[in-house]
């Protein structure tokens, strides 16, 4: 398995490959890897044939230095990972690398970085917008795979390919659950013990939503006090939002589910270091058509 | 020489043309093509094997609607300058294609878009930064030319180039000027006849200040003085602004020429159509090494 440090390098490869006649396909991840990233580089290896995932913590999409701070770095167990899953180069470029000094170019979506994390968490997609452009123009790659589960994020990011034009196809790929429903996520290890039990209530509040809509429920309102009451069974969990939204554009739905639409939750438990931990999940919500 | 429309067919030629080793050139416009734009096509020539010219009358880089409505547009008689001098293909898109509907994304660098032409016209280098983006992320060239008459841009997108990590070499091509000294400009033919007499005042004020460091001048006030002098000299100049700034950041001097600087001027005069016309032209100054 290759590891490349710099973009220069990065691009040099992908220049090679792409005279080759190979498909690149690209991963980006902020490390910590679990079984949701592994499922990224299956797609993108059932889609490509050199698999490159990026590994780096990009400081300017988190908006509260506790949580860079806070966020696991693992890097010796994800390049095992990676290699283990067939991963064909790892890119772990350093901070100088992707914000050379002086930086001061940003790529950001306007409407759609708005709503739901980006009223929560100001400056975040401006900073996974510009990272992911960057990456972008390193791996120069014909396909890259994002999870569902950050929804807005993946719907960001396909505006921002759509906007600018570049040639790359970008696949969501299904979030992976544990048994008890809980999404995959490099935040679920600072949790408390308590507050693991009882995370599994945002997929529970997910799936009543989701029970009802199958049931002929289309009142946007109705679902949403569905899925509030399963999340106050939760003691610990503390809603940070829950919002049914247009599932292509994220602008707000009228009273009714005329089109498909995304429930997204953002849900605060206790970190087992005493401090916060904000999990997200979604469920895109479609009547059946009559 | 190849004509292209869309996006997606010049990345299709693109990538065609770097899978057999060519080495592309951009020269990107806003048609009406003098020789300063010819001149961008030698300098590419020179660096490449295979030089293409955009031609696009990007709105989101125009403040004031009048300003875009009155851009002269001279397709044919572009297309038949750039097969002229040797042009391999063209690349006229539609707005359509370089904004897609739902269009919302901005490339933008903070800093050295302030100053000049940044604080005369509003959001201009955001749309040339993202319009300039788009238009690399379609040709994929190796190199890039620009004129230096458009110091600020040049500076901007050698900023944005570094700061998103593409592997482009962007070239600063010196202005081409009438004999009188006026840089050719898009904009001149929209000058009245005496403003046309009078615009070579740009010049001369650069001139002039040239020559007094030359001769030892390096206070920044006094250079200011002298160039704001010379073009009180014309009685149909309205100067925007005269600055002397860092060649590099564009950041403000202090006292001293203590690094290289660039002298930045822009003055309005009457257009032939009654309304205004705002000429722009810079230079380099430098002390000699002592």
């Amino acid at each position: 398995m290759e590891i490349h440090r710099t973009t220069r390098a990065l691009q040099a490869r992908a220049d090679a490959l792409r005279r080759d006649g190979h498909r690149i396909g690209l991963v980006p991840t902020m490390g910590a890897l679990h079984e949701g990233h592994l499922a990224l580089v299956d797609a993108a290896r059932a889609r490509t044939d050199f698999v490159v995932v990026s590994i780096y913590v990009n400081p300017t999409q988190f908006d509260a230095t506790s949580d860079l701070a806070a966020y696991p770095r693992t890097l010796e167990a994800d390049l095992a990972a990676c290699e283990a899953r067939g991963v064909d180069a790892v890119f772990v470029p350093g901070d100088d690398d992707l914000y050379p000094a002086g930086s001061q170019t940003w790529v950001e979506a306007r409407e759609i970085s708005k709503p739901l994390e980006g009223a929560s968490r100001p400056g975040h997609f401006r900073g996974v917008a510009t990272v992911v452009t960057k990456l972008f123009l390193a791996a120069k790659p014909h396909v890259a795979c994002f999870g569902e589960k950050d929804y807005q994020q993946l719907a960001l990011l396909k505006r921002i390919t759509r906007d600018l034009g570049f040639d790359i196809e970008v696949v969501g790929v299904p979030t992976v659950r544990e048994a008890c429903g809980l999404a995959l996520s490099s935040r679920n290890v600072r949790l408390g013990a308590e507050a693991r039990r009882q995370a599994p209530v945002l997929s529970r509040a997910l799936d009543a939503a989701e029970k009802a809509v199958a049931a002929g429920e289309v009142r946007t309102e109705a679902l949403l006090h569905l899925a509030r009451t399963e999340l106050a069974k939760a003691p610990l969990a503390r809603p940070d939002y829950a919002e049914l939204r247009c599932a292509a554009s994220l602008s707000p739905l009228g009273e009714c589910l005329d089109r498909p639409a995304v429930l997204a939750l953002a849900v605060f438990f206790p970190a087992a270091d005493g401090d916060d931990v904000r999990l997200i999940d979604n469920r895109v919500l479609e009547t059946s058509p009559s």
